[in-house]
């Protein structure tokens, strides 16, 4: 039961290792309102002119703008949804038109049902009006052949309207990866449960489930192991059997009880079991039968910023996209100890103020202590030094997903 | 069959009467995997010191650190999880332990097992060691009584993350609203059915039940109503029934077919009907037996801004979260075109460059472009001119809710 020392990789090597192994699931189709938040896994392009027919902004009269007539007889209406092909006009003539509807063959012009004046039939102009005006001409939303939509758009609201503007019932996307969350070690007990002295409740299988669909994954929750060999290596196996990607957290550390280090090692390839960096030393990436195995460390903190750095990038890659976190560069307001052995992820609240971007840590940077979380908005990258980083240096920010540098808290 | 004319009321009004009609619904108490993603609406304290006792940070052994010995007897082991209560140290000796145990009595610091040297069941220090350190000192993570998150809280991954470590099971939340969604007109078909020459597939409500989502509120389908006055009670009637909010498009403005105006004119009162901007003029806010009735323009931009100008603020504040868009002062690029009589919400897309915020829009920006909607992150609210604005100035542009203002796209 010997433990191979890893060699220690830098955070840009662990993530670009991690992505070396993350191919897109291949495509589905699926209803239109179930894709609702996915994303898109082909390019999606106008087949004709949109509108396809000149189309009123407007209610009012379609006319004929430059038609010196001083009235002009009302020889039909044109309402949305009732389009009437053979309706045409001439000079001294008007069509009465509502928002949406298409214009009668001859008119040129929309004026506004507030600029005219009707009576016995008749409208007359109070004021002139361009041709041109108040309708969208043939292709001014979209032309023909015109790429609206990427491969790997995230669709979001917009997106979803005009895939539905366009006719589609359904889309193709890129399926929610499943992801099995399982917490390791004797001393974690499910939250709520009596606890003996030295145990503690189980945060991260929460805690990740959590972040795993802020990537619209599916989480898989497959519960709390002991450090009991046999137990684990059943688990691992039942979970690899749903899932196609899974995350530990826990039992993960070079200590002599490290089971599940051992396990990956004997049932497939490590790809890496340290990274130079603090919090999230401890992680390991493996693959496992062609899946992903992470295994993260068991303190709240690490579990988080090790998910953040490495697993979030992988889960969006497997969906067709190529995010990892904005680095901004912002200046510290307070002095920051940190770390002298490793590149230290400090957790900040990162603020916009006369036109520059400030920062100052969370407060004490405890593994364990998801307060220092709480709050926070970026990971400021601190290189590893004996000495603070004083007031005023200028530090690379890493932004946490879905958080905003521009509100109050 | 008349219709008042409502007064205009600028942006800001409509904002402030409809934040004024929305009252936070009553917290109900939920699993905690059901809470993630909702707010919190009860204010959390720690009711003990964490940790409660003094805890490993790494594996090692517990020692006395000004211990003189040259040479420690190991007398037992502390493993995580397995806290004996009875062990203590005194000089000369020390104690196997594993992250996460508790220290045992009379020690005061941890060495790394990769500092000693372990010979027939004693350690030697190969280096020097502070007291204090490598274990968390009781209550460093958080102090008995301590405020920990304040009601109004998004429960995130560390959020929750922190409700498990405190043995929550249940987490006492704002419900989702239930958010009834119905486009209105006879031009509107349900996506990929046939259409008839001036009919059009209907965009909105895929984009509205997007948007609904977006603020964790569930979206109702109550599909698409022709410009019927009976059908049109009936549904409206329905959906008030089945929902505490209702949002409508498309009917709205103020032509001689616009039957919504007039239910909601005669079941319910009418707070405002029209607004001071472009687009999104004709959208009108009411109550109808105590519960919100959003009618917003039938063009596909109009009903998103719209939205996410009144709609996204009010739902949140049901949730007890009191979010407006943020703004944010930005430098155009471009000249901008835009509404002689009414405040412009410009689609546009802000960036982050040589320590500024700069803007263009993007392109035409017709109603029912929603194309001008995709790839945007901010809108540009520009004040009526008849001159266009010149590139290099400095507008306010309102933020759009997850948008990154930092990617490349």
């Amino acid at each position: 039961m010997t433990l191979k020392e890893y060699p220690m990789i830098t955070p840009e090597e662990a993530l670009a290792t991690v992505l070396a192994h993350a191919r897109p699931l291949s495509p589905v189709q699926r209803p239109l309102a179930e894709a609702i938040g996915a994303t898109l896994a082909v390019e999606i392009t106008a087949e004709k002119h949109y509108p396809p027919q000149p189309t009123a902004t407007v209610d009012g009269f379609a006319i004929i703008a430059d038609d010196p007539s001083s009235t002009r007889i009302i020889v039909g209406e044109q309402l949305a949804g009732h389009y009437n092909p053979d309706l045409q006009i001439g000079p001294g003539q008007a069509v009465r038109i509502t928002t949406g509807a298409h214009l009668p063959t001859g008119a040129d012009a929309v004026v506004m049902w507030e600029d005219v004046l009707e009576e016995n039939g008749a409208i007359t102009l109070q004021k002139t009006i361009a041709a041109g005006t108040n309708f969208r001409p043939v292709g001014v939303d979209m032309a023909a052949g015109q790429t609206i939509l990427a491969a790997g758009t995230h669709l979001g609201p917009p997106e979803i309207g005009l895939l539905a503007s366009l006719g589609n019932t359904k889309a193709t996307i890129y399926p929610s990866p499943r992801v099995a969350v399982l917490s390791s070690g004797d001393e974690v007990r499910e939250t709520g449960m009596p606890l003996a002295p030295g145990q503690l409740w189980d945060s991260n299988r929460y805690a990740l489930r959590a972040a795993i669909l802020q990537t619209a994954s599916q989480p898989l929750d497959m519960g709390i192991v002991p450090d009991d060999e046999n137990i684990l290596a059943e688990r691992l196996q039942k979970a690899l059997g749903q899932a196609s990607v899974l995350v530990t957290s826990g039992g993960a550390s070079r200590g002599q009880r490290d089971l599940l280090k051992l396990w990956l090692e004997e049932n497939g390839q490590v790809l890496f079991g340290r990274v130079f960096q603090k919090p999230g030393k401890p992680m390991t990436f493996a693959t496992v039968g062609g899946k992903a195995v992470f295994t993260l460390p068991g303190n709240p903190v690490s579990a988080l910023v090790s998910f953040t750095l490495y697993v979030r990038p992988f889960l969006l890659k497997l969906q067709g996209r190529s995010e990892t976190l904005t680095r901004l560069q912002v200046k510290l307001t307070t002095a920051e100890k940190h770390a002298p052995d490793r590149i230290e992820f400090v957790r900040a609240r990162v603020w916009h103020e006369d036109n520059q971007f400030l920062a100052t840590s969370t407060g004490y940077q405890g593994s364990a202590r998801l307060l220092s979380l709480v709050g926070a908005n970026a990971l400021l990258r601190l290189p590893p030094s004996d000495e603070p980083v004083p007031a005023g240096t200028i530090v690379e920010a890493l932004l946490l997903p879905g958080k905003s540098l521009f509100s109050s808290r």
